[in-house]
């Protein structure tokens, strides 16, 4: 079941076998760094990284021995040793410490997820971007504290999704900038076992491995992944947000949005008629678990100069988060490439409650006339007599003469026009576009 | 790494596989009770329980394809009808809805998994008595705020772990018997595709499962689950606070307890001294993770008559909860097994600070003559010259007219004994332990 | 800011004049047990309770000195000491440390805090009751992922919501028995600054208090506190599943249900016919702070014998755990309380989508006559086509010869009547309501 | 009690009476944009303006109402509508909607909010820096998993805490930049009310309050929100770090540092000696009490255009957010400020366990003369009889010929200098600093 509510291409990238394979990429890299600052024989070097090969281990025996040694480098570095020849035996690991292994390790697997998930944003404000030209002039009811509330486009719906994607994207790429940098401190943080060739050495590492150098270890300081992972968190929620907006735009009673058909999905052991929004419910599904992972990871109990417990977690925790905000991404991908849009249900919608939602509209007509205090009286009075009687709040409207006084029959049909009534909608996916 | 900070027993209980294998045991159960409610063919009923075997299977295929039906239960069922004769075809499955056979199977999965963590949780307190019984007069410095406080001994320390291990015990217990009964409504929770049959199929089926009948159906109403969410969670930070005691006290400056050694644990890549607390490490790691989990399954985000998201996440997040929750229990178990106690050190370390730890004593020894505020004021001002001097509290007392003109040498040298001043410890360890 | 989402009884019981009240209650009983036990003169004790009534006291000053001591014990005890007479001054907070004073103090709170939730929750069941006895035949759709899945019954709901209050009010019973004991145990839970006399101090202390005894002080053994916080969120998050569906059936599209209206409730600064669920909101709102609490009450990090850090935390987070409780029990209790019900809207809503939230009732009437797999397939091509033609279920079934060669116009009218379709619906409601 | 764990200026800050005056800076700049954008009357705006004075409002009064009303803006409203002349009534809060007056009051909060962490976190990084300076070569034990591991300085130590200091003060930065704009749509978004003038009055209000235009009303939104949350908790937790060090290194038994001793701070009303390391808790409570504030906080749980209760919970847990992110930092400040620095203990604590944690050091010297691999075995066995003797591992490694065959006398006493084997933690203080 771990495979549920993620995407199989970020289940990989996180597996065991992955982190194996990127602590073995480490090891591949400090054996050239070691050897370019010549603390290292190139013949060790050499021996080294053509043992680092994946398919010379077996992960789960890595991580099943992890367990009682209290990290998986130390079973590592063991086989690691065993598989090359004596004279480079010496030289394996040279200078470091598990955790400059795993961090980095990770540090590299976050780099590759946080792209994977970049181009699934890609894809999905793309999807957005074509909704919002698309439906510019397809007008909705808009809804506040789920009650009908005044006209909205489904065009400005979906561009405020493809903003809300579009931040995510750039919160992402700040990440790859700054938050990911290189571990490498040794048993300490001093590299005091490679004496005065450490920052040498440092450096040829961060430039095997293609990673920024931080300023200083971090084996302690994990801000850097306290904000990796809430941003992640952030990001799962913002699917979700659009998510739960195509799931109450589905209710039977609503019918505005739908996810696209596809055979074998969304069905019912009971209920042959039923179509539910899977997508929908995967991404909620997904986001929920990623934002229950990030409390763990912003924690600031890292004793010292490495952490009993609150580290280790992160072993854990951070796959896990990759994985399901994968899940929340990759379900609304799926579910604005496909998504199914109604306007005739929206139409009939917008004349729900009498038309009541277009009793702010009414107001400023009436408003222009005798002022906003007075405006809001009359409408709400023609509003309950609409509501109670089961008219249209137009009809509502001209039998009452108080506004008939000042507005004739068709100023109120104009004023009463839900398309209309969408004030700067237009302009704002104008802005919302480029913003891309 | 799904396997990290967890047990293999637990691990696979909640297995993909163990939750296919659960699940056909619930549609087994099913067809049985059916047939004894004669809604089916007896002849169905055996088809069916007898195509109900784990072997016949693919546990990854079906959750495979659940990514796209939404739920494990369609793809179970379409193979199950498979398996099974034309004429048995037609009753596969008949009058439950997926979250009938998902919610039970998990249900007896968890049953399981608390009778395991029963198990477990008894070896703690039976190691805990045997230290509390053990350590009754060890005595040792107590500790508030990180700072030594005044003297315990070991055993009342062992005697509030034992006393929290046996609470946990117990609120187990309750859930077992309170909070996990059969889920069995139908598409809504009404039962109705089985007619008037309903509430005997219903009872036949709890009976089939020994487990309890509910008062309804509980599809959206999730508390039950929060509930055993919140119980996991506060055991495992029981063991969390075990394993905190343990790695404080096994600090190289204290020095008063460790772990037991094993050959390959606790080792480190860079350092051939340590030797690393991997136990409680592990145990605080699990921990974490386990409370992590509790937060999405207490929501009350559950629609209707089924949610959309909030129940889903309970798929992933119930197993991970109780393999951590494992995780942390099977970590302080070995703990504790293994635990060394060094009384040496704890001595060594009543003398630390000049002994003032025995401050309270001396005040109270003090006040019987002087009054509770004046004692204050002497003591408060001997204890100063002791840490300020670099002397014992003893030397600084005696050199004190002031304490010395009621209390002779000897009554100084008493009330600054630590090991007469334990007061109730040995009750409370007699209070403890049979409250097992 | 901090009397929103809660009662105002609530707010009151957990205000910092009512810890200040209740620390000195708690120091009131101790001066007796000390008497009682003949620790203290009787005058000290009579002098000391004659100085703990909170009109004496300045709760903000106390509070502004807590900051800098640590603990608003120390000042607490500092000016009640200040308000005795010399003599009784030595006899001030006697063989107590600051944590017996809070703990306890909080226990007492607690214990008023669960009387008042106890007694919303009684009037929430009591409600939920009338309305599932009154709505037994209120027949509307039952819905699953947001999806029209089968009919229910009103009542049936309401039922639930009855089971779901109950179980809550079970629950906190349970703690006021189990979970709210004295604290006592002085510096570091030996007693020892009470020499012989600690165990009968305690179990005066207990009595005076009308607490339970612990077998052990439970300084830093926080399962309780865990028990009782994760209770609450269960509880709060109870709520919020009752106000979350009240809030999507009152959905302007659905209008099933609806809050009683009430002058200046639920409005909107810009639109005169918004009549928003503000008690659902409320509700909703409590309930989500009241979840995020949990967490940190249900840690293991209690170092030692007192906790640095993790104890503090409390003094904040379960008076607001228990406000915004009170907060969301209230709000449903008034949600409930003035419910309106829209049977008319349950009617139409049946008929939504060409009625086929009955295909399982019809798949059940044909299964009797074609097996379960065909029955499946004619009323899954038969919905098909009434959703696509946007005409009746019904009319789908008798135009399809395949169905009518079994089923006739009349068997097909019954069976497609919701109202014959809820099926233990009734004797549900009746488990339910004695289950009280 | 709401107001331990934080500082007065950020209580105050983010009192009720702040929110409500805050509002009311909105309202005047709303009239002023309104006005220039000739939307209403000049003489409108002045008097609207001048009716914008908190000494004009009842905050209690207006929070009072907002539990009936569900917002704090329409009692708002409703009163500056009486404090205005006949005239000027039809303009008040012309426009907008409640959420923009909420949201927009909100981030003017926050922006004052974030200026006033960003300088204590200053203070923060100047004490760290003139730490990390002064004890560049003060030598100490490095602790890994609690146990002592290798030599580091103080100053290396300081520089860390610098650093993560200093990338919280970056990261506050960002937000003020990025994440908190202008919120103003009208009441779903589109600006309606205000017809052609939207986005004008929008350019002239963001003008006014010297706030960023978003590209699109946000309401419902909240990935920014979602970012400040998280970017404090993360903040939050970095001081506890910090302070998690001191209260570590504050232990009687290690004793490396303590707080500033202050009349009144850290006694216990039981125990006379006691100086609790009251900051370093107040700051580890602060932040696991912002910790838990931050998941409800990044909930995608926003319906439609406003949501029902997820947004609503933002009232209450972004100002205690904010509250106890300043505790944290408030205490950390007092913290560091005062800190007592003891360089004898750190010599002492260096010598315990025989000195083995200068074993990786002797493994270093060893290697280049016989290998890693043997050398680690050699030193292993050094180490253990060190420990097990009794014996400091020098001796040890005297008196064992395998060593010294490749090693003189003076040779292992240098490769047990522990100031010789620090490493580059000079180098790395020396990029922390200028990093400020």
């Amino acid at each position: 079941m771990t495979d549920l509510f993620t995407t199989p291409e970020m289940a990989e990238l996180f597996s065991a076998r992955a982190l194996v394979a990127s602590m073995l990429r480490v090891e591949w890299a400090l054996a050239r760094a070691l050897s370019r600052a010549e603390v290292i024989p190139p013949a060790a070097a050499d021996a080294i990284t053509a043992a680092c090969r994946i398919e010379l281990y077996d992960p789960d025996a890595i991580f099943a021995e992890a367990t009682t040694a209290g990290t998986p480098v130390i079973p590592l570095v063991r086989v690691l040793t065993e598989r090359v020849d004596e004279k480079a035996r010496d030289w394996v690991h040279w200078g470091a410490t598990s955790q400059d292994i795993v961090d980095t390790a990770m540090v590299l697997q976050m780099r590759a997820g946080l792209a994977l998930l970049k181009r699934e944003l890609h894809d999905i404000a793309h999807s957005a971007a074509t909704l919002a030209d698309r439906h510019r002039h397809t007008v909705m009811p808009g809804r506040t504290l789920l009650q009908q509330a005044a006209p909205i486009t489904f065009g400005l719906k979906a561009a405020r999704w493809l903003g809300l994607t579009v931040r995510q994207m750039r919160a992402l790429d700040a990440l790859r900038t700054d938050s990911l940098p290189l571990q490498f401190g040794g048993a300490v943080g001093t590299l005091a076992s490679l004496g005065v060739a450490g920052l040498g050495v440092e450096s040829f590492l961060a430039e095997e491995l293609a990673l920024p150098q931080p300023y200083l270890p971090w084996h302690a300081e994990r801000d850097r992944i306290g904000t990796v992972a809430a941003t992640l968190g952030v990001a799962a929620s913002a699917m979700s947000k659009i998510a739960g907006d195509v799931a109450l735009h589905a209710q039977t009673e609503v019918g505005e949005l739908s996810e696209g058909a596809k055979e074998g999905k969304g069905g019912s052991t009971a209920m042959p008629q039923k179509r539910n929004p899977v997508d929908a419910m995967s991404a909620i599904a997904a986001a929920r678990l990623a934002v229950a992972l990030v409390p763990p990871l912003i924690s600031g109990d890292h004793e010292h100069e490495r952490a009993l417990g609150a580290w280790q977690v992160e072993w854990v925790a951070l796959p896990q988060l990759f994985r399901h905000t994968a899940g929340a991404v990759g379900h609304v991908r799926q579910l604005l490439a496909g998504l199914e849009v109604h306007h005739d249900r929206m139409l009939r919608n917008l004349q729900l409650a009498g038309g009541t939602l277009m009793a702010e509209a009414l107001t400023v007509a009436l408003a222009a006339q005798v002022g906003r205090v007075e405006a809001q009286q009359l409408v709400k009075s023609a509003s309950a007599r609409a509501l109670r009687d089961g008219i249209m709040l137009k009809q509502a409207a001209v039998e009452d003469s108080r506004i008939t006084r000042v507005l004739s029959a068709d100023d109120i049909s104009q004023a009463l026009d839900p398309s209309r009534y969408v004030g700067s909608s237009d302009s704002f996916i104008d802005r919302a576009i480029p913003a891309r």
